[in-house]
């Protein structure tokens, strides 16, 4: 059969699948021997009843290495980040117990009963609501990605960091989040007219604060009680958390117990000494809130290992905080050719979209990566463009495409190329 | 303000909660004093550092009541079931520890390294494969409900049972599930032109199996590998189970280890004596594989109570084996007029459907229901309509609509009305 290549290095059409007649695994065995043995082998766990049932369930203990990798402050235990292990999982939502976290000075252990949300400022009415008051209000629901503002910032060191895609990429996470949406209540607190901002401050013991304007308030943010189906957790900000669609994570207050209406951002640490860009020209970029699309091949990728030459299935994520994806192409030839890749149905906006492209691996050195176009046109920029548009003093908000070089015994690192 | 009334009992146009002016909670507090206070007041939790980070997330020590209810048989505790607490859900994904469970002989701790799927039967080329083969294999990922095809069965009883919605209906989930879809490999297996059936069977030590017919199996069905993005849980058919999308939870088949191309379905124990349903005509129904349009109100609901007449927001799920949920209607009158709900956006095809709509309860008592019409035009059933059609001897299969009453002091049961 004649595989309908598309692109350099062995990219295929990305509705080969479909095709009749495609042998996908040389893998695969065709044994009468072992076809019997399976047959009749009964493995241990078929000799004695199962486990009984569970009130809450748990992953397989086979699945320990699918951990966030946790980087905490040696000076101060709370403050730190843990990754998303993007190259274990596959589709587009991630579980709870992997959504990656950014804690400034660790998790409080909120009682519930106990925690308030004050709206207050620029506001004709001062509101105060505890928890059973704000499940009276209308709720929304979505899927949404949240972004840490310095995910992927490794990607600024000279050379290229040799580590997993999620413990390189992993502090971004997609969950279906469902809350009431702000404009409600900011309506009912009756804002001022000459109201511009929003310091929103979370319940740990840092305060931690941070600014947004009162348009994104009243656009799409929702006050989140629940994340993919439950009630959030203590590290996502259990009880409330604001959400803040497409914006960089840290406007997305966990813990939320205040929300002070006012006319000027607060000039908090952490939109001035933090999540700021020093530009080349000696300007530091400053509120620079929505997160550019991206994208990444979690499979394969660092840490793989490709067997033997033949078919495999490219598979990774792209999202952007301007709205839904448009398109993801992939290149097996280190960026000279590119294919358009197959995007998991629906794309939602600000929302993870699983790509996947088939690739006919000819056992050669090959470099492989991936890049995301969304719905304003943006277009996820090559590490040199990057670098050459924000400079060498950059930290934060690193979107360039990534590359994985393939050896020719099948195993992948990282490279800029 | 007047509120746009659509249908008795106080039911709201579904789209009022765009107005402005609306205030919903009678309960929020605009106080000076305790804004204040709020605002200087610390809790504890905010005078320390918290938790540090962690591998894997946990609800909150608050949250303890949000669990799987289990029903094991007290003579084999590997069998029975366990419910998902719909009423404590919101959204439409289910957490993967809080997965409904129905197990035959317990749940097996399979090492996934020692796992074979074996196809064979009438086919070309018997295939055996292990984890490692099938990760080479295309994937394909989707949102999809599973339903026990004995879910709700408590409905058939004669009197209203009391218990919350979850542990009444909860015997049905819905997760995103990434597989390989089953077309692929038997195409590779080449069924033969005279095979209809296939029999798929677990790994489990009651090697429970089924027959599906062989059209579904080249349709829609999933080897699937993953669930809510990472590997499915040991409890949900860990490491591979069988995605027939929309039909009766039997025949997703968990711990797949073999599935076996006949021209026969097998007549197992679980498509004789059991999913089967005795009409009055003294004639089982059998194969009746597809879960037919359901819905329900999750809040309020069973064990929630109503603090004060006033704004509230009806919230509930439907689903429908048949494909998409086009309209889910409302009664705050017992049913005597009916408004038209929002669904959650987007509507996929047999996967969790949220509706909500506002809701002006007077202080009087009352009776809320929800009703689901799928694409197919089919409509749930009141309760008597599906007893008349199926008689006294049901036990399976049951989707009437489901009645909540509210006394006027605020409390909700349920009742046949």
């Amino acid at each position: 059969m004649v595989l309908p290549v598309v692109a350099g290095g062995g990219i295929l059409d990305r509705r080969c699948f479909l095709k009749k007649g495609l042998i996908f695994s040389v893998a695969a065995l065709n044994s009468q021997s072992l076809a019997a043995e399976t047959d009749e082998a009964r493995q241990s766990w078929m000799k004695t009843p199962g486990q009984g049932f569970s009130n809450y369930g748990q992953p397989s203990a086979h699945e320990r290495q699918t951990i966030r990798w946790t980087m905490a402050n040696s000076m101060a235990a709370g403050n730190g980040v843990s990754w998303t292990p993007l190259h274990e999982l596959e589709g587009s939502i991630t579980p709870n117990g992997l959504h990656f976290e950014r804690h400034h000075n660790g998790v409080p252990q909120i009682d519930p009963a106990q925690h308030r949300l004050l709206i207050h400022g620029k506001v004709k009415n001062q509101l105060v609501f505890n928890l059973a008051d704000l499940k009276r209000y209308p709720m929304s629901s979505r899927l949404c990605f949240i972004e840490c503002g310095g995910n992927s910032n490794a990607g600024w060191r000279q050379k290229p960091i040799q580590t997993a895609a999620g413990y390189f990429h992993g502090l971004v996470s997609c969950s279906e989040w469902t809350g009431i949406p702000l404009s409600i209540l900011l309506e009912e607190a009756e804002v001022d007219a000459n109201a511009g901002w929003l310091i929103a401050e979370g319940a740990d013991a840092a305060m931690m604060h941070i600014s947004i304007p009162l348009d994104k308030a009243l656009d799409d943010c929702l006050l989140a009680i629940y994340q993919n189906g439950e009630r959030l957790r203590p590290e996502n900000g259990y009880p409330l958390r604001l959400l803040v669609p497409g914006w960089e994570g840290v406007v997305n207050v966990k813990w939320l117990r205040r929300l002070h209406i006012t006319d000027q951002p607060v000039m908090a640490r952490n939109e001035t000494a933090k999540y700021t860009d020093l530009l080349p020209s000696g300007k530091a970029r400053q509120f620079s809130f929505v997160m550019q699309a991206k994208s990444l091949i979690t499979s394969p990728s660092f840490g793989h290992n490709l067997p033997a030459p033949g078919l495999y299935q490219i598979s990774g994520l792209a999202w952007s905080g301007q709205g839904k994806i448009n398109q993801v192409e992939v290149s097996a030839d280190g960026g000279r050719s590119w294919a358009e890749a197959e995007l998991q149905q629906p794309v939602l906006e600000k929302c993870f979209t699983r790509f996947r492209i088939p690739w006919q691996w000819d056992g050669k050195p090959a470099i492989i990566k991936s890049r995301a176009i969304d719905e304003s046109g943006y277009q996820q920029p090559e590490r040199e463009q990057l670098v050459a548009a924000r400079g060498r003093h950059g930290f934060y908000h690193y979107n360039a495409i990534v590359s994985w070089a393939v050896s020719a015994q099948g195993q992948i690192s990282h490279v800029y190329a």
